[in-house]
């Protein structure tokens, strides 16, 4: 491979792409990653429009293949989620202080709007304890639920349109990228911290409290617990640990042999069943046992007229709305993807932005509230065997049924079964085992984390998860303002050109300073890798002062460099004005196509020439060797004089 | 090179480096870009001391070797931009709504502590039009000047105390990063906005106007000027616009004939001069001239006392002394590093802001105003052949001098006289070639440039600016979102590999697919990667569908990949587990030495094992060809019996 002939391969110098077709594909890459309508490409145009129907109304492509060997799944998981679903919906609902009834009620409307918008086929919706708290949080700050409950509702009400209006608004406008912006590492911190305040929340439950803060910070709370000493009811707390204890070995169960996760699936129904049979007949109330109360029968009652606009208000439920949708949206859409990857399926984040949007704001006006597909639910109905979104559905009949007929039994769950419930759910969110693994492998990251469980925890949920949020952003403008440069060398016995500093086996080149840049080169960084090239330079001068080996070349490698912008270019010319001044020549290798393309457009190539780009560091070498011969010669000339 | 031999060249499996290791290099990367202390380290104690010292005290380092021969040039230069800095001085204060003689003594106490605390050699200190302007903005909107003038320089001399605060914190804290947020294209356009507004307000001073607007925007200037119709005086323009044709033909003499600069450098001296001894002899005032007026004799007055903190005001001094700190930072800094290269000389960002804060510190208690580095005045002094800061101190002793004796003369400048002068030099600002150059290489670019000018030209300045520098962070969250993947071919006779789209000559391996992956794969960007790494394994599918040849293999050339966080590397493991669901195998080559630590220390590696990691490319193929070999046979002989 080596030889005269080598540098002879051509760089492509082809004129640049049009302005639009570059616009094209970048806006292509940038919302529609994805590439959804790729397959219609081909069809003929009816078949098209049918597809395209099938793109936005997903039931339209399952449903007409549907067919009873299905239908025995999604059955079977339906049950299994909707048995979830009355206690979760009824002890959520209690977190995020609105009657027990709407919990039951955002089981019922919401799944069959996502059966029908929804594309992931193990998605199950239901209601989120963070959020639910959240919404608490930031509506009761306004509101108090305890002194006007009928405003506080209409208020939750309308932060659900918002959520659902803004989710749609994402959809649409294809900005699923936002979501990438809450990373796992925000997410793991900001779960435990609700996790956790919501855990100590539950000591309401557990002791019986009549009287407790509605603030969520662990001191506020903790100090309340103490505060209400004399309120403590050792009746109420027994029998919480005892259903404690029974949910968490259900869940051991099931972590120990996964086959048995419908064990664990149905213990909240049967804490539940039992928690009613107890109070009904052990007259728990007389024992300071509080129960849910007040729960009738019926369905959803439109809710359209208690939406509420007021400005003197609005500033809450849009603020609720905005943070608990992206929230949601992280939830649903990362849980759906991590399920869709395990069966080798597709999904598509902004199609899901839409559905869970229509879902939220259908929600709004049927008496529910914020609404997404959770972790423990969706996992179990996946285990459950569910093969369509139908198990939403059977979901949904399901708490028809209940809606219709067995509403008022579950008035006699006593509080204390649903704090367990809570508890047991929350416990394993808390994932100490992954923070500690952060703490291990990536130490900013962990940083990350904490920031989102400490902020959570001890200032409010919104600010810790801004913070995490912000603390993310600032390492990224890290990464891009200071990208890393590394000086190659040749690997022995190779065309091989290697960071020196990962492979201190590799050797420079005398007379060469071969550096390869990385990321792209812009304005948040073009000064700095101006100044770390002419460092690198400086460095290298030191070095060789004393050897007598003067750098004449510098190859700058540019294949890691993905794009470049003017601030960028004009880094160059600059580096290149500077060099010059040092009688060093500047080279340039493998740049990528749009970068090159940058370069042509702004006239750099033609100043530097087109002979000083080359396609690899090998050829460049080649050629910077060819024309350093015999000022290499006469060096060697003096430096034998030296001697 | 080709051979069986050849994948036996090893990958570096070295264990990570410690925490601290890894911590220290990148702090001294993202803070100390430029490595200031490296001559230190090999010097002995005392001389360490002395070097820090001149280190942090650059005149320490360049007055004890100081002599004659360098002071003829620094005395001329001094004096040049001391003429100068006399109008500027007065008119830029009128932008500001200051009494001019505060102008006056913005050119005398900066400049001489810069000379003490300054590392470049071609600053020259002086007032700016965008900040003058900028203060009089906000400030103006809280406390009139015209109403309670006193009241509002005092919260002037505040603003100018919280920008020398802040620039003085953002360089101990080494942070000249965000002054890299500023890209040219937004200054370009703010510049231009700027000009332009400076511009119009200048029709007050040119038609003699007595009522105008304090606002900034366009459509409220023009508005303004046509309100006034009345007050127009002809006279004034007459003469106005013979000084702004003389100061625009010495600009035009100085662009033609370089070495002729000083020509455009006194001319706003001599207009000032020429303007006072006509208003003396004329008697301008009577004819409706306005003239600048009181002026008194003497040096500046403290002004600790007048610092006004009082919280009824302080959040306008506030906001102007933040914006107008960076502004002038970016200006400053980007002037001392330009004039920098061209004399091969390096600046340090971070000492300069340290530099700047001090100068605005002791400015805002010796009653001057915001200063900072001009790029006119600045390359005034380049041209005049400045050699040290001492032309600083000269511009201050002849300031001196003019305030001691001579102050009351400059009184007699008519406004007129100062509006031809800020006209000329601001529409030397107004780029439009180099929009039209941004438009032509770069419209996104244009568009931050544009949104920058039109923002300020239309809204307000700070808005203006803030929209571009929004703007700008999007489409760098952008790039860092959706980095660039291409998949590469195999250029013909060699063993380069690269993107095929660039070079439609490169040939993709049968059975392989050979992606290069671009900037750092973290949590914004980690679900792109992951599903554009599927997208093309799926478009490949559809391609290779066809022609009977299944992807057995896929490598990701990691060269370009600069770091990845946690997220990242979950992506990539469930790359790995949806490809092999596929039955598709992952192979990396080249990682980096941060990403490969990574990868270690997260266990990747030992997943994927060691085997599946390369050096080249072409190591890889090889490898993987030795053992897709016999499965290729086997789908040889079945493609035979097809045909």
């Amino acid at each position: 491979m080596t030889g005269v002939d080598q540098y002879t391969r051509q760089v492509n110098f082809e004129p640049p792409r049009s302005f639009g077709t570059i616009l094209k594909s970048r806006i292509k890459e940038t919302f529609f990653p994805d590439d959804p309508f790729s397959q219609l490409k081909k069809e003929p145009l009816p078949r098209r429009t049918i597809k395209t129907i099938q793109y936005f109304i997903p039931i339209c492509e399952w449903l007409p293949k549907y067919h009873l060997g299905l239908f025995k799944y999604d059955l079977l998981a339906g049950i299994t989620i909707a048995s979830l679903a009355i206690p979760q919906g009824i002890s959520y609902a209690n977190l995020a202080q609105l009657p027990p009834i709407i919990g039951l009620y955002s089981s019922f409307v919401p799944p069959l709007v996502y059966a029908v918008f929804g594309s992931s086929k193990n998605l199950a919706v239901g209601t989120v304890a963070a959020c639910s708290l959240l919404i608490a949080e930031t509506i009761g700050e306004k509101v108090s639920p305890t002194e006007n409950l009928q405003l506080y509702v209409n208020l939750v009400y309308t932060a659900t349109l918002f959520s659902g209006l803004l989710q749609i608004v994402l959809g649409i406008l294809r900005l699923g990228i936002l979501v990438d912006f809450l990373s796992h590492s925000t997410i793991t911190g900001f779960m435990g911290g609700t996790a956790l305040i919501i855990c100590l929340q539950q000591m309401k439950g557990m002791l019986g409290l009549k009287h407790f803060t509605h603030k969520t910070s662990v001191v506020a709370v903790i100090k309340s617990i103490f505060h209400n000493r004399r309120e403590w009811r050792w009746e109420c707390f027994v029998i919480g640990i005892i259903f404690l204890t029974f949910l968490q070995f259900t869940r051991y169960v099931k972590k120990k042999k996964p086959k048995l996760f419908w064990v664990s699936a149905i213990a909240p129904m049967v804490v539940v069943l039992t928690g009613c049979l107890f109070a009904y007949f052990a007259h728990a109330e007389r024992h300071g046992i509080a129960t849910v109360g007040d729960l009738r029968k019926g369905i959803n009652k439109l809710s359209i007229n208690r939406l509420n606009f007021d400005s003197e208000y609005l500033s809450a439920p849009i603020k609720a709305g905005l943070i608990t949708a992206l929230i949601a949206l992280a939830e649903g859409i990362a849980i759906g993807r991590s399920f869709a990857i395990v069966k080798n399926e597709q999904t598509d984040g902004n199609k899901e932005m839409i559905a869970f949007g229509m879902m939220n704001i259908i929600g709004s006006i049927t008496s529910c509230y914020l609404t997404t597909g959770p972790f423990s639910k969706t996992a179990i109905n996946f285990n459950a065997g569910c093969k369509t979104p139908m198990a939403n559905v059977v979901q949904s009949m399901c708490m028809l049924l209940v809606l219709l007929f067995l509403a008022p039994l579950f008035s006699y769950t006593p509080q204390v079964a649903l704090s367990a419930i809570i508890i047991s759910a929350m416990l394993g969110l808390i994932e100490y085992e992954k923070a500690y693994h952060l703490f291990k492998t990536d130490k900013f990251d962990f940083v990350i984390c904490m920031s989102a469980f400490l902020g959570v925890s001890f200032i409010s949920m919104d600010m810790g998860l801004m913070i995490s949020v912000g603390l993310a952003l600032i390492r990224a403008m890290l990464y891009i303002a200071r990208p890393a440069t590394c000086k190659l060398g040749n690997i022995p016995d190779s065309n091989l050109y290697r960071d020196i500093e990962q492979y201190p086996v590799a050797t420079a080149t005398p007379g060469m300073l071969v550096l390869q840049l990385g990321s792209p080169i812009y304005f948040a960084n073009g000064t700095y890798v101006k100044e770390r090239i002419l460092r690198w330079v400086r460095d290298e001068h030191d070095v060789s002062k004393s050897s007598h080996n003067d750098i004449e070349y510098i190859l700058l490698e540019l294949g890691g460099v993905t794009s470049i912008d003017i601030t960028g270019v004009e880094s160059l010319f600059e580096v290149r004005r500077a060099l010059e001044a040092q009688g060093i020549k500047m080279i340039l290798v493998n740049p990528r196509l749009d970068v090159m393309e940058k370069l042509m457009v702004t006239k750099f190539v033609d100043k530097i020439g087109r002979n000083s780009i080359f396609l690899s560091i090998d050829d460049a070498i080649s050629a910077c060797r060819f024309t350093l011969k015999s000022s290499k010669q006469e060096v060697e000339g003096e430096r034998l004089e030296d001697v």
